[in-house]
């Protein structure tokens, strides 16, 4: 009783069910995570979030490993405990070892670390970041 | 005369001067960035964080790139331009292509758009998510 | 037993059940939030920021639903999860449909998602930003 | 010399080109603002950027006046300064007024304080928000 | 012409005048800074924030130093430039020397660093953590 | 079963009992919080994380209550939950009254609010806060 209930199944109208199906094939899975079911309440928002998703997080030039190693690091860093949680499941199902988990997140820690050195030192850019080449 | 001025070379404590060439030996360039000058105003901040860095940078279970990428991934995130400018460089220097710097954009706009929609649904965290397996 | 404990009315020094008095006046409510409960540990606190908030929130050039979602669109940025569930609760009962709450996610996400394209590819403010006409 | 570069219009391979006269169509204005130009260096991510930003920002439950302020509100707690001074202009033209801005300034500030009051504090969310009814 | 103009003194009407008196009066100084003239195109956002700002940066049970640099530490996390400038200044003044501004940001860049490894682990708060006698 | 599990002490390895060990006796308790246990399952993380915090909170030219309260400031900023809950417990050990508490929220919260008022109205650092005497 104590959090805003995900839309029913039954309940979905028949397009939206079409979405909830093609993100457990996509993804191979019995059913959708909970992030889906609350975001259905939302259709037009549920349509346009999966497409996009499902766009970005296709292999490219990046492979999904890397993909979902840094989504993981902006979820660890905005502190969003569910995305933090989920794409740490994603990230281990793409391969991601104990070993690679333990390095992401020194590199987390010690770029929010650095970015507050930068800030409280009101480092001014260097020359050679600035060129047009870059 | 607008920004508090980096240390000059000349005027360098010797264990300082030997960050400085740690730095410019580790990464093969002539000169170290701003970052390093205006941290040498605190020595002792400037060895730990230099020693941290180095440590966190060294390639691992993750190769030289998708740590750099990680770190842009961060930098993006909080808004912190010096550090964004420095390490997209980096990645760059590092193999990070136009195509691979576009999906890394797309990704982390992507993980910054879905955290917010799950702050404002608070979606729980599905239980498959919180095994102790994870 | 697991949180810090509000103050109890029985214990609460005069001018503070004065605030707690008024809070339930102004919004119509038999009883205050969590929230005014654990800052009234902190009387001076409490004071100013009632204070505030009443005067903040009362509608002017802005009606209060727009506030409301203003505030909310805030909280959800920041990730803070109670400031999310009672303005959410505050903005329905000042007059959000659903509807519009779908919408409001919509533009909360796309900004944050923006926000870090902007940062990533380093974006100049455009001259027309910058004219003092603004 | 100081910034990466702007795609210029010429070298735009003929479907961006369309994305910027369909941007120019919607918004009645001769050129596109420099997130754009920036943005198309990487034609993937401004089509669909653009498509989302087009159909979140059309007007519907919510007018467009209010959605600026809402993206504004955003930007303003991300402190990403070029969407600042894009959305203070755009929120300016569909109509926002000197009074209703300087009350937006005053929500922004009061919840990103109150936010923060919240987190110290550690306050529970009252029962009464975590009703399924929310 | 680049920036939003602050309010002209002369145009000031009294009772903002009065504002820039006390504030030149408390602080023992010729001129106001940038921001009390660029809010000042708020009157009531210029009033309600300054008498805020005087009380909460009264001497009490934390002195002006301490205050001044929690303030700092709160500005670098956030990254607001303006704010680490204008509040490294008063620090400073307040008696920060550049030893305590080093191990200030040493603080500062550790905290932020162990707040993202404390999320990227999803950490349960200790049980002696939430005794009622927090 | 419902969270990643922290690594029992009987399964550690020698060096990182050692460093458990220096835990205990540097803050002499009778056993290290979660953080630690959790971060046990990284041992190169652990052990360059502890060397670092142990050296940065060392009373130097700051003391120690000044280091907590600093970074309390940080983790209500970023929201972190356990890092507020573990350093105001660690803080109040350091000596922070209820007074002090309520005189550092109210700096935190005020410094969050002027932080995002000075985001809104663009402030332009004033000159003499960019003098290199900084």
């Amino acid at each position: 009783m104590s959090q805003p209930r995900p839309v029913d199944k039954a309940d979905l109208p028949e397009h939206v069910r079409a979405v909830f199906d093609d993100i457990c094939r996509t993804r191979d899975v019995p059913d959708v995570n909970n992030f889906w079911k609350h975001l259905a309440r939302h259709p037009a928002l549920l349509e346009r979030t999966w497409g996009s998703l499902k766009e970005v997080m296709r292999p490219g030039a990046l492979d999904l490993l890397t993909k979902e190693m840094l989504y993981l690091a902006v979820s660890v860093t905005n502190g969003c405990e569910y995305c933090t949680a989920s794409h740490t499941a994603a990230a281990r199902k793409a391969g991601m070892t104990e070993e690679m988990f333990g390095e992401l997140l020194a590199v987390i820690g010690m770029a929010n670390e650095t970015n507050r050195l930068v800030n409280g030192l009101r480092v001014p850019v260097d020359p050679q970041f600035q060129t047009p080449g870059e």
